[in-house]
């Protein structure tokens, strides 16, 4: 990093990655199958005080460490800052988490915007004691190596995707025609998804409609376990993106997947 | 029951409920992520060795506790008995069982041919600890008393199905007009969804294709927590059901779903 203030060391960088994923933990599974109220936000997802309270709790724990970093959080948008950037997702899968459904993460990204480069990225499930850590260094999940399976053939591959509520129907067919070609597909799962294919469980991610909060964590936890992650024309993830993400456990099985999608 | 040897007093039949279902757990983790093969069965769905050695040794606990029963499980079909039945589901969700998600259960019902009636149901979730049991007295989830939702109002309900894989497309244009009349929509779980329900934390569940021994254990869960579940023209589940299931917090959200499904 650029500056003494802003230089941890990468084991001093995984402490202070953990200590927000503890804090983020603690709040959600307090509220947890609370029956929790909710409203919805103008876009009609829900969003609940355990959203709002995670994120403010990380924004004030970054600018206290890092006070000249931006911060862009699901529920309170951009702080832009200096270089870096915290992509935030206090609780990705929130119908997951209103329903009392533990595939329910949180997601946290440090971003080299200058490099368009994410430094690090975490996937914690509160409710199912799972955290992915990925870096340049590798992945980790709960501090032991995480690593991809070694299918290359779609039909030997087991793809997912959260739900086709998500796709255009355009980008759907071409989902549909894909999936197809899988040995099964599965829905469900959001964040969970990407650690479940860092770790070797399933092939091939498929989704749409991500905004970067929801994507920026995934990058390093899937490429540090030997993965690779792209949009769906194959370009690398950006913040200019369009939310349209593929990750698969090679670049084998990438490309047969852009066949259909790109 | 119907005789000395067929009768054991509800708190017996719960701890042979529980036995069972600690055996099949004991199995179902040692598997679990393991690196599991499996080979396709005739109808294209997925089968382990997990789901052969589980439902062979609650065949062989029940054969040795109650050799009159019947047993009618996934893996080898019917044999049949004297007015007794069981019918296992090993693994119920083997999809998600071979993708490392946890979301995989493990399923019981002793059925009352004579009646039509499921006397007892337990819902058991290896790798979430989570396990639900239902008889004319109640259902408990990990020996602590379950109950539905209070939503009422379609508008207001979180509904669930497993995959749009499992309808025919008629089916599913009923499910879809159906769903998108809920609060929200939400995808993948299988039996879980079931427990889920049965605690009150969504308020309807939908699905198509199901087989006896994966509806048969949800009924008392569902009924002794206080809901009701049907096929879709509104009838009880029997053996000779279709494999059409709706499931619901109350009455009234059961009528609003069958004016969609029926």
């Amino acid at each position: 990093m650029s500056d003494a203030q802003s230089s941890p060391s990468a084991s001093g960088l995984a402490t202070f990655f953990n200590d927000l994923a503890d804090a983020a933990r603690t709040v959600a599974l307090t509220h947890f199958r609370s029956g929790v109220d909710f409203e919805r936000k103008q876009d009609l997802t829900p969003v609940t005080i355990a959203d709002q309270t995670i994120e403010q709790e990380l924004r004030r724990m970054i600018g206290m460490r890092f006070p000249r970093h931006g911060i862009c959080g699901e529920e309170t948008g951009l702080t832009p800052g200096e270089r870096f950037t915290w992509y935030l997702d206090p609780i990705d899968g929130t119908k997951s988490f209103i329903s009392g459904m533990p595939l329910f993460g949180t997601l946290i990204a440090l971003v080299d915007e200058e490099e368009d480069r994410v430094a690090a990225g975490m996937i914690d499930m509160p409710a199912l004691g799972e955290r992915w850590y990925g870096t340049a260094e590798g992945t980790t999940l709960n501090e032991r190596p995480a690593r991809v399976s070694r299918a290359t053939r779609l039909e030997q591959a087991q793809i997912y995707t959260s739900s086709p509520d998500f796709f255009s129907p355009d980008d759907w067919a071409r989902y549909d025609a894909l999936s197809r070609k899988a040995m099964f597909r599965r829905f469900g799962g959001d964040c969970y998804l990407y650690g479940l294919l860092a770790s070797g469980h399933c092939d091939l991610v498929v989704e749409a409609s991500l905004k970067s909060f929801d994507f920026m964590a995934l990058v390093p936890v899937i490429e540090g376990a030997g993965g690779v992650i792209r949009d769906w024309d194959g370009k690398a993830l950006t913040r200019h993106s369009d939310g349209r993400v593929v990750a698969a456990a090679n670049e084998a099985l990438l490309e047969q997947a852009l066949a259909f999608l790109g």
